[in-house]
């Protein structure tokens, strides 16, 4: 007889989008169960590239400081071309992130095995390991129908099987599945999801190696269009660098069947090949070569995420596309990101199975999008470049304006999200240029009570509450009346602090998080000034103004568009999304905000 | 028969002197053995206050992330004073370091026991532990003159007592030894080295809580007088607050031995005193007291600080003063970190005895200094406030100017050593502005092949080796050809370079490390024409320019003077300090200064 057991969800792989979904609901206190077919985890190669995003959403659950510690940084991306006599020659340098408001503005080079062991150590702490190597072998949703409308009932059984035991089985009945099996998914193909989107001809080749070369640019990232084809330069951490190059179907292809053909191709011709792209510029020999492979470009979006907001699907095996843009992992990882909060409010009993629909509204329009940039990015990459004989090529200009107008985009940061039941934007008046359904912006603070600076996204933390920014403007004796009456109303039980607030002993597991943020000078403010209800511990208050040196913070008000001189809340999301900004008369549009997602205690 | 054993040094006392001395040594390889009194660590209370240099210190020995994590930092200081009304309110407030080049512009508040563990777990990763409860019994120097004038004979003896087990003694044979005994050093007296400088009046009360009140500065440094005394407040970790008090001599003196008596005081009346002098502010009776102690403010250092270059004291042995410039801990740590080094190169056999007289000479300045300082401070602290009745008390301003120009001093960062065999000012003018004797100040390169924005101090740690920053300027055909000359030289037998290079496979224990600085744009420099001999590793060329953003870094050949035009040497000693400074065609001035202190590999 297999074991049996009950779990709140149960993870199906462990890449990137499946350990940053065990790691937040493990954070959170939701019991997981994270399985994986390997047995053990990626050493090398694979996926790379942590965009400006990912690293603000690893840092919102005290991860980045790993990843900075052990990732190489890429701050430029230099661009060849041939010159007018042919040859390849450098024809500038631009900043590799365009995004202006990135906190940090820089990708991190990273393989995935070692952001993997991020989350898995991570993990780890909270109790959680990934059982391996283990693979579904069936899985079956309820179809009572009461029991599906009952947001804890184990309504999906999963039967695994574990690899290394020919025939040990178990059975795992689960409140919720997330399948995060990559791209050829179990899972997707179970549930008889398909896949949209078109497979293109471009053949890439990837190499890892220790370069020695005299090519100047080698530490940046490196888009090169020479007369011999295309090659993208990649620095690596350590001393490592990969190289993408562009191949042509004669090398890879079976003549016979027309499929790739592994055996046709090895790290030395790839190299070869490079070399030849790179003329004038040497790369010698390396010592080793430390990873490659070959692939066919394809863009593909699954055409729904879940079965039933039950079990899901996410990462690669809801969408592929070129690693062109960088977007492998990250993609992946904030699909989960996207995910886990909304599953851990559901599972705590506080929200509808409704909340969990938005998943799939938020992040399959993402995913197109992606697939989208995707398409027209790697054409232009895969093109010829315009020199003298070829007019038609694609020109540095053409290039350079993709690459940058792309860069809001790739760079994560442009994301934004549609209008739904968490992302309302009735008031965006009130602070026009902090824009609803968009991340909380990097911005300075000093703390009122002792000028300390923070960044306001390190106390936006992905820990499953609501941040509520009180933006209070100028303590005036008026505006200190204003808002003991607006915490005489906070007090009430119908406002939603009261009725969704769900207080709990673990002030982690609670529902909302208060920051109050005034204005002012940092010599003459009294934090204490505060009432109670806005100041539920000295740390919680903030100054709009500049440190003591002058250089860091200041001008939030003005930025983001808040009149001082009004009182303002900004709902912050879960998982540092802005979700609803409101004028501080306008309360019960909040708690219906609240109400549209969101159980009463009372209920 | 009590056990023997043989060190290069060994360390009396784990106080913050002991166990940065401890640390730095046996980081570079160096066999120490460390012995302590207390059975454990310092648990609460005593010295608390981490001043920017110090901060800077413990980064270059990789050790101020922790302290940062885990301290409170202190970012202004507000000034309390009777009003026209006699009544307490606030004069101004004004930022709590003014030395505009700290890198951290703060002081991090943090228990002395946890200092300690930052070191003790960074000793225990080299294998080294503190012995306890263990003291030192006898001493003995050897008077062999052959002995003496041998850097690396065993030429004291120490008996040391094992307190926990009573007979138990052991015998140390010890190349060198270091006394950081405290106040009430038995190595000073044991050396019978007198302590200079007098005995001041003033007596203060110390007590921790973590405070209920409505005092809007709380969370700041906060310097009061108050017709009812003077208090300082200093905030601490966690919601912590420490009140130092000025008390009377009626409060704790016994009146017929005219001593101190703890006895006469306690945690409750020392509130009960802060609270009279923080009238009209409120602090409700907190539910523990910390800790809390009395003292009376001493001012004195030490009339020598070794004895025949063998046996050294530092920190509280060395010199005692008041805890009101925050000095403590700070002092201490930095008489090691100057002192270990030294002894690092004569143990491995590659300076001469007499550089470590430049310890004392370095050091006790500084210390006379620092009384001096405190001495003056400490009289404006405890003096009565300029009021209606009272014009010859201390005015905001007399206080306030005596506070903003000791900044540079209390800060650390204006330490200035005087010229030595080790501190060399002959070519200050090819740098005026980087100041021959003081610590290399924070300034931000980007790495010439990736445009990474690094902070200099960071690529100059505490690992004994001299850098060599090679500011080369802008790389023309014609400065490329000179490089390339240089480049000749630094490899001639009689150079510096090879003569005291004392190549090693373990890069961290060779004597040099190269960093070239280069001028131009990162959209177009090519590092890879740095010469060979000036680019060990593509990661030592630096740019002065700003990174992507144009928000960090740029400006530095113009802030120190350097002209781009020269080739300038700039040489900074292991402790991150400008040791020397010299135009490229002056090499043999190089040669020089190490020949003064450094034995030639041919010798």
């Amino acid at each position: 007889m297999p074991a049996e057991s009950h779990v709140d969800v149960l993870v199906v792989g462990a890449g990137p989008a499946g350990v940053m979904c065990a790691n937040a609901l493990a954070a959170a206190g939701i019991q997981v169960k994270i399985v994986d077919q390997r047995s053990s985890k990626v050493k090398s190669g694979q996926a790379d590239g942590i965009q400006p995003r990912t690293i603000e959403v690893l840092q919102s659950y005290g991860l980045a400081e790993r990843l900075l510690k052990e990732g190489c940084q890429m701050h430029l991306c230099a661009f060849y071309n041939p010159g007018s006599d042919g040859v390849l020659t450098r024809t500038g340098r631009a900043p590799d992130i365009t995004a202006p408001t990135a906190r940090y503005p820089f990708e991190v080079l990273l393989n995935q095995g070692a952001v993997e062991s991020i989350f898995i150590d991570s993990m780890t702490e909270n109790g959680l390991t990934v059982d391996r190597p283990v693979v579904p072998a069936s899985i079956e949703l309820s179809n009572d129908s009461e029991q599906l409308a009952d947001p804890l009932s184990y309504a999906v059984k999963v039967t695994l099987d574990h690899l290394d035991t020919p025939g040990k089985q178990e059975i795992v009945h689960a409140r919720y599945v997330v399948g995060c099996d990559g791209a050829h998914s179990w899972m997707r193909k179970t549930l008889g999801i398909t896949m949209d989107g078109e497979q293109t001809d471009y053949i890439w080749g990837v190499v890892d190696i220790v370069a020695d070369t005299d090519f100047p640019d080698v530490r940046n990232r490196s888009a090169i269009h020479s007369t011999s084809g295309s090659c993208m330069i990649i620095p690596r951490e350590g001393d490592k660098v990969r190289f993408y190059i562009q191949l042509s179907d004669s090398d890879v292809l079976d003549p016979i069947t027309g499929r790739l053909d592994k055996n046709r191709m090895s790290p030395e011709k790839l190299l070869g090949v490079a070399r030849k792209i790179l003329h004038p510029y040497k790369v010698h020999e390396p010592k080793m070569y430390d990873w490659w492979t070959i692939y066919i470009i394809g863009q593909r979006v699954a055409s729904r995420f879940s079965e039933h907001e039950r079990i899901f699907i996410a990462g690669d095996a809801c969408h592929t596309h070129s690693p062109k843009a960088g977007q492998g992992m990250n993609a992946s990882m904030n699909d989960t990101h996207n995910l886990a909060w909304k599953l851990v409010q559901v599972i705590r009993g506080r929200a509808g199975i409704s909340l969990l629909k938005t998943y799939e509204l938020e992040r399959r329009k993402y995913a197109q999008d992606l697939i989208e940039f995707d398409r027209k990015f790697s054409t232009l990459f895969s093109g010829k470049p315009r020199t003298k004989g070829n007019d038609d090529g694609v020109s540095h200009e053409q290039f350079l304006s993709a690459f940058q107008t792309g860069g809001g985009f790739t760079s994560g940061i442009g994301v934004h999200y549609a209008p739904s039941t968490i992302t309302n934007g009735i008031h965006q008046q009130c602070a026009p240029h902090l824009i609803i359904g968009e991340r909380m912006p990097p911005q300075i603070f000093v703390r009122a009570a002792d000028a300390r600076p923070y960044e306001i996204q390190d106390l936006l933390p992905s820990d499953t509450r609501f941040k509520l920014l009180f933006f209070v403007g100028y303590l005036t004796e008026e505006r200190v009346r204003e808002l003991d009456t607006l915490s005489n109303r906070l007090r009430g039980p119908s406002c939603f602090l009261q009725k969704y607030g769900y207080p709990t002993k673990d002030t982690a597991q609670s529902m909302f998080s208060i920051i109050t943020v005034m204005s002012g000078d940092k010599e003459d403010v009294e934090f204490t000034r505060v009432p109670a209800m806005l100041r539920p511990h000295w740390s919680n208050v903030l100054l709009d103004d500049t440190d003591v040196t002058g250089r860091l913070g200041g001008g939030a008000y003005k930025r983001f568009g808040i009149d001082p001189g009004t009182v303002t809340l900004v709902i912050i999301r879960p998982d540092g999304y802005v979700g609803m900004i409101a004028p501080a008369n306008a309360l019960e549009d909040v708690d219906s905000y609240f109400a549209a997602f969101t159980f009463s205690r009372t209920q």
